[in-house]
């Protein structure tokens, strides 16, 4: 059962375990990225060359990977990175950025759908649309505004995601958006945190799956004591927990989108893992 | 006729507009320019497989290409990606990075003019030089020291820019300097804003250009208020003053171009369109 | 002889020389790279196609190869670079990121210490011994650790890195730890400046081994001056009190990674020289 504790636990897991995580990114937001997972506690390993994934994924305790910069190298080494990870039992996340947008995208998505098994994926709303009905229609790497994720929609999305869960065999299925739903093929949970500033910079989604693999990688081998569900869970409210105090002291400092964007990796880590938990704001349905 | 009631009305009409811009770029400055986009209202999408570049551009308002990092991939994506655009009378930019400074570069920059119809072009004037003579010198990516526009030489050099762009049948060109110059195939003007910090800290040549690219995307669509000269001059103008009222705000804490690279985007995201606007310094020939 | 006055004169040689410096690196940390160049009077050029290397080496000062997120392409275009530079008599320096993370970067890094010879080679010590033995483990691309290098084991570590020089023909290596440890054929030393911040984001060893070849650049031209490994060591001390003077700022401000990150920046490019230089603690065995 997820709590403020379980979320407390999970932040201590990730501190203590300094996880190896292999990331296949995109040249955007990699530098964030990787920043970010060093602030949780994590170290991150980026590799996109086929010719070595299949041995840096075998080091790691979790593998990323986020097409928002694909290319055929890039692609071949995700389906090769994966399929070793499934082998290892190592947790894999998917990022499939600008799903959508074009069809290069939506068809190495959907292959990666059916070739490797995730843990979890995480877009936004539209691109977890486009990877359900198979088409899709997205603003370039944002979420189009016809469909934000609201208090009055998010129980429904949470069906439709679970829904998509139970069809991948119980991959933790996360939609982001004003309010983050997440989805297993038994639960759903919506989750509270985060701040509207957090899509004024870029690779907030990016860093947010990322961090995602971390929290696998990290408490994956305490299984009696963590679920993928709920660490996942524990990730995205987490993260958006760092958001919001980020705002809050960009906002007493009149400042912007640069300086919330060194804030937020600032914040995730200096804050005492006791005063994100305790912000952390979510609802089991 | 450009003033500062124009600038003030470009920078509205691009807050208001979240166009999507396309980069093709280099993977150096690639971050800063997605958020110098978000900052001023953009919504950058960055993508280089020739496979799906042209279904990128389609969906986008503007299309900016940088050879910053060039290689032979992005050179394919950005021939195929500019047709596109052409074809959909989306706005192109160019920005020649390093353009001289190898055979690659300058062989690559020609062919582009000469495949694709700019609708403006922004460099150092080294960079610019060597678009106009089809050879040059540079001093790697930065402009040599021999050539900087100053207040004695300007006038000359826009009329160099003039004749260019009467070549290429009136794309606007733009050389960056501690004077900016404007020109197309009617007029000529000078631009007064900026600081020499921005030549201190990588990326400010790249920005700007996706900056002018937002414009043209976000403007061109009032073609009856904006026209391209105009608004590639609001949009130098504009990126210049953030770059003046960035500075003063990094030297009043004692920074350095670490603290300035954080303030430029701050001050993009946060300052009244109108404090901006009634900065903007220039003058038509 | 090194001294404190050797670092200041130096830092003063490397600001006024603006000695440009071709970097073939990762993407993760490029824009770290290029900023930190120019922090401290430099200026970066990056370009990895292989049909531009020969040429951009040839105007530069310095070559910088880093295999941080090597393909084929990069890998190609730094034998290119490498051999130029030799024929040059341009210094060459090597950062092995993550060798003994996959058998592509180990045979990768020893391929091209067999066709290049280095001025310098810096990494931390899982890559360095990597090198020396030809097989090794790494924790990703952070040293594992089993090897940290102290006050008990760095003169040990110092005799082990001199009979590697030795081997090279006397290209001058540094290991990064705790304390960090140069030897070329015939000397020694330990440098003491840092600070444990400086692993807790990433780039920080990429930034350094651009800083040595920024220093060996700017340098080598004054040659009754200076030489490699006395240079190599002023670099590395540097961009050490670098870090502590960034890291005490960000404890004043009760800041994190992510304005140590700024601050790292901000020092090197606004700190009087002669105060980085009375700071720099080393010890020649």
């Amino acid at each position: 059962m997820i709590d403020n504790n379980y979320i407390y636990r999970s932040l201590k897991q990730v501190a203590n375990s300094k996880a190896l995580v292999h990331c296949i990114t995109n040249y955007v937001t990699v530098n964030d990225c990787a920043n970010i997972l060093l602030a949780f506690g994590g170290s991150p390993v980026m590799a996109d060359c086929p010719d070595e994934v299949q041995e840096i994924t075998s080091i790691s305790s979790g593998l990323n990977i986020n097409i928002g910069t694909l290319n055929h190298m890039s692609i071949e080494a995700a389906i090769i990175a994966g399929k070793r990870a499934n082998e290892l039992g190592i947790p894999v996340t998917l990022d499939p950025v600008g799903v959508g947008a074009s069809s290069l995208r939506t068809k190495t998505a959907l292959n990666l759908l059916n070739t490797i098994k995730f843990s979890a994926i995480r877009g936004n709303i539209s691109e977890i649309k486009t990877l359900i009905y198979g088409t899709g229609s997205t603003y370039g790497v944002d979420a189009s505004n016809s469909d934000p994720i609201n208090d009055s929609n998010w129980r429904k999305y949470g069906l439709l995601l679970q829904q998509f869960s139970k069809t991948l065999g119980g991959t933790v299925v996360a939609a982001s958006g004003p309010i983050d739903v997440v989805a297993n093929h038994e639960r759903i949970c919506g989750v509270f945190n985060g701040t509207a500033m957090m899509s004024q910079i870029t690779g907030c989604g990016c860093m947010l799956t990322s961090v995602v693999s971390l929290w696998l990688a990290s408490c994956r081998p305490s299984t009696n004591i963590f679920h993928d569900f709920e660490t996942t869970v524990s990730a995205i409210s987490a993260f958006g927990v760092c958001g919001e105090i980020a705002y809050d002291k960009t906002i007493r400092a009149n400042g912007g989108t640069g300086m919330f964007h060194c804030n937020l990796i600032d914040v995730a880590s200096t804050t005492p893992r006791n005063e994100i938990a305790v912000r952390s704001k979510f609802q089991l349905l």
